[in-house]
């Protein structure tokens, strides 16, 4: 009877690209390796970017070729057809792509179009079928746009259904600036897992406005079972406290456990993952039970 | 189509008597004079306890006498029934009784067993009722017990179903010590909302563990709309950050808001309040979201 969350750690993408500090290859592959030894059996590694636009993800590559030997799903963000043959060239079989659902997000962030956006993402999804790599597909700002406000519901479910046709191996809800309520959550879940099934869906929140838990709650019933979360909330302003980034991993793990589901993380582990974190940018990390989680665990 | 959430503002009771520091009774005034006009609709002034026990509500009688006229529903807590005619000599026309659902919490806590504190509360009950006096009755510790661990919810259904027939004005489920999980939380509520419907029952939650929020939008799932919650989260240790107490009000306003039910409740004035607090308090206080709310609000 007992249910699996399967939860997809992206501290050493997403926490750290938004990060002032910039950490070695070395501190990143510290990282890994402390995060890799939580249990977690998803774990983002960086992206194939330019170092130009993203110093924090430079070397990414060279952390690729130096995993630590865990049985668990390593995986890496591509932005496009080059991000992609880079990561493939770096012997990575699982990918992730961003696209954002709105207009604006695109024309502003990437200078493409809307369909421009969704056309790579095609082509990308199409090559990797062929390829035999995995590839998640992330709508971004799928509940609130910093430039469009909120996003209506069939927009992003008009893109669920043209990007399911080629087969992502999942399909993430993102919720990039932490606007979603959970009641938007579960209404636009609750109609993608009865469309297609939990296996392909995911969900990615932030938790800028303290509702990240809520809204894994509201995913949950409506019956998703994959999550994105970063160790210690990493992925904010790391100077500002409660201008958390993502949901952290500790406190979904926690929300979870606590409801009778499993994932497979250690706690003292992640905790330990955590500590490390703080250590290396220089400023106390944590998720937003973190005085709890750490007592419980002394 | 508008649905109304209501709140009851209880930082000036469960907030303050959690404090090592002690406000005077005129500190006291000012914070409620900020929370009245904040527009919430129920407000809590303290308690009429032994002062020797609770030297942080002592002077509940005074505040009584003074009240800001403001048309909203001001209640004090009694723990017995010399608290509740001490309350009622005070003019306090809607009184809060805190009943602990188990053996060892009464045991421990008050030094009277499960059915002495039963028979107590179902006696202030039906006073209250021959008197015109609208009380709350708090079913505490209705989740977990920090001495007997997990609460069954049949014991707790039990002891409902025994006190709903002595009428109170609002039944409502409290985590004490903050250890409800929204699966949890929306199995009991929505049980007791079919049996009862929504405008007996609230709940009142701390946020210990960082799920209060996620237990709040659990409740509205049920069907609860009757809340307390206390400004700036008081009720914690205010020198630990993280240590949250009772969930912030401005964490619950922005949830329901965001979800389109209304609190009544303006938001920056509620700020200011928070920010009258940290003053007295002499340490930042805010909910979860404190840091984006005041953003919003600068």
């Amino acid at each position: 009877m007992t249910q699996q969350v399967v939860i997809k750690e992206v501290a050493a993408r997403d926490g750290l690209q938004a990060q002032p500090k910039h950490l070695t290859v070395e501190q990143r592959m510290s990282l890994l390796v402390a995060l890799a030894q939580t249990g977690v059996p998803e774990l983002e590694i960086g992206s194939f970017v330019s170092p130009k636009a993203v110093p924090q993800m430079a070397g990414t590559d060279e952390i690729a070729a130096n995993l630590p030997p865990v049985d668990l799903a390593y995986s890496a963000l591509v932005p496009n057809m080059k991000g992609y043959e880079l990561a493939v060239q770096a012997g990575i079989r699982s990918h992730a792509i961003a696209l954002a659902a709105t207009e604006e997000m695109n024309q502003n962030n990437i200078r493409k179009s809307l369909e421009e956006t969704l056309v790579m993402g095609e082509d990308i999804l199409d090559r990797a079928a062929a390829e035999g790599v995995a590839v998640h597909a992330y709508l971004a700002v799928a509940f609130e746009c910093p430039y469009e406000g909120p996003v209506s519901e069939s927009l992003v479910l008009e893109q669920v259904d043209r990007l399911m046709q080629h087969k992502p191996a999942r399909l993430v809800i993102a919720d990039t600036i932490g606007a979603a309520n959970p009641a938007a959550v579960q209404s636009m879940m609750q109609k993608l897992v009865d469309r297609y099934g939990p296996d392909q869906l995911g969900c990615h929140f932030h938790d800028t406005r303290a509702m990240g838990l809520a809204n894994v709650y509201a995913a949950l019933q409506a019956g998703v079972r994959q999550f994105d979360a970063s160790a210690g909330g990493l992925g904010g302003c790391p100077f500002a406290p409660g201008a958390k980034g993502n949901v952290a991993t500790e406190d979904v793990v926690m929300l979870c456990e606590s409801m009778g589901y499993e994932t497979g993380i250690a706690m003292p582990n992640l905790l330990d993952a955590v500590a490390l974190l703080s250590d290396m940018i220089g400023a106390p990390q944590g998720g937003r039970a973190h005085t709890w989680l750490t007592k419980q665990c002394a």
